[in-house]
């Protein structure tokens, strides 16, 4: 065991960056103080400890900075050894949990492009948007060959999961913020069950933002970035 | 050690991520069969390694098929655990490599966009190139407070020195199909100092392309997706 260390998380409510690195913290029995800040006026200890990107999540060990969301998560895997374990021992089953972490990320992108665009635009970044989660959800059947996990009793959520619900966790808000729920039951059964495993986890109700004030979000950020029309 | 395995590459000579793979491989001193992939007749292996993406690098070990070049290079290391490490041990020297691993790779993005445009969407993207580079000539000082290491005395290339070699090692060429050389010794002499130490290692000159090859590459790109003009 480490000895007693200073550990801080520089997050955002609504960042689904922060939350992974305060999902993963929390699922690690990490004890740790957390600094919410103001992204419209960023604190300048923000600054100096991410001065390249100046975003969160930073997390602070011991005065050390470490930014990036996916750099945070590995690093206290690495850092904190005793289990649960964010990933799993074997090189091969981590590759795995790797590449479906980077396959996430742009099809996130997808979604956040549908946020922020209308008409013609929106539809074909939609339809793209559920193509990728069709491969996701054949994809997801290779690493949940038995089902998904009940995370209660079995395993706690580890790396993918993490990465996972910080993306896809807050659907049903977009959905109801949308008038459209993208990741269906029928279409997307895995997906949903890996979903609705993981709203049960007490660290994840934790972490999760209630869903009113989620939508409210969107709707600041689609007023926000939304092209004024012609 | 492990027993006499299996290793097998599929790569394409121009692909920088899969020079990544190719490279690591040779740094660490593994024996292995390179596949070169005809991307637009790809192999069905390749398909079916791969069916996600369909793209190179594969590295195939033992049968097992793994995707993603910076996935390879973490698998890499933590199969073959004999030095030369492509990662150190400690876990925040760790987090620091992958943090400007993860910043190099939307600057690379942006040298190929120049690539593809012209008059003043060129200029844009170029001076945000250009600025960039500052950040990382800036970060590189963190990196190497001793300056550049001589890497045939020294250490071996690792993971953060075969990643920038992938985006920026045919820089020369770069510069003389342009024009314009974007890394500049007087603007970036860290960065160049880089570029030229990584040049005299063998295992790199393996894998780099001759110059007027890759420009060769360069101008067939140009042409393939340069929009015609209105």
């Amino acid at each position: 065991m480490a000895e007693k260390s200073s550990v801080k998380l520089h997050g955002m409510w609504a960042s689904p960056f922060a939350l992974r690195a305060n999902l993963a913290l929390k699922i690690k029995g990490i004890e740790f103080e957390y600094i919410e800040e103001d992204l419209t006026n960023k604190s300048e200890l923000l600054l100096q400890y991410n001065p390249v990107h100046k975003k969160v999540p930073v997390l602070v060990h011991n005065g050390l900075p470490i930014a990036e969301s996916l750099v945070i998560l590995e690093y206290i895997d690495e850092t904190w050894t005793d289990p649960p374990h964010l990933l799993p021992k074997d090189p091969y089953e981590r590759s795995k949990l790797r590449f479906w972490v980077a396959f996430f990320q742009p099809v996130f992108d997808l979604m956040r492009k549908a946020l922020v665009t209308e008409g013609e635009a929106q539809q074909n970044t939609i339809r793209e948007l559920l193509e990728k989660l069709d491969v996701a959800e054949e994809g997801m059947k290779e690493i949940f060959p038995n089902g998904v996990p009940s995370f209660l009793e079995d395993v706690k959520p580890g790396y993918l999961d993490i990465v996972f619900y910080s993306l896809f966790g807050t659907q049903e808000a977009a959905g109801e913020f949308f008038g459209v729920k993208f990741i269906k039951p029928e279409r997307y059964p895995l997906l949903v069950s890996w979903i609705e495993a993981l709203n049960q986890v007490p660290e994840v109700q934790e972490v999760t933002p209630p869903k009113a004030k989620m939508m409210g979000f969107f709707q600041f950020l689609r007023q926000k970035y939304l092209p004024p029309k012609a």
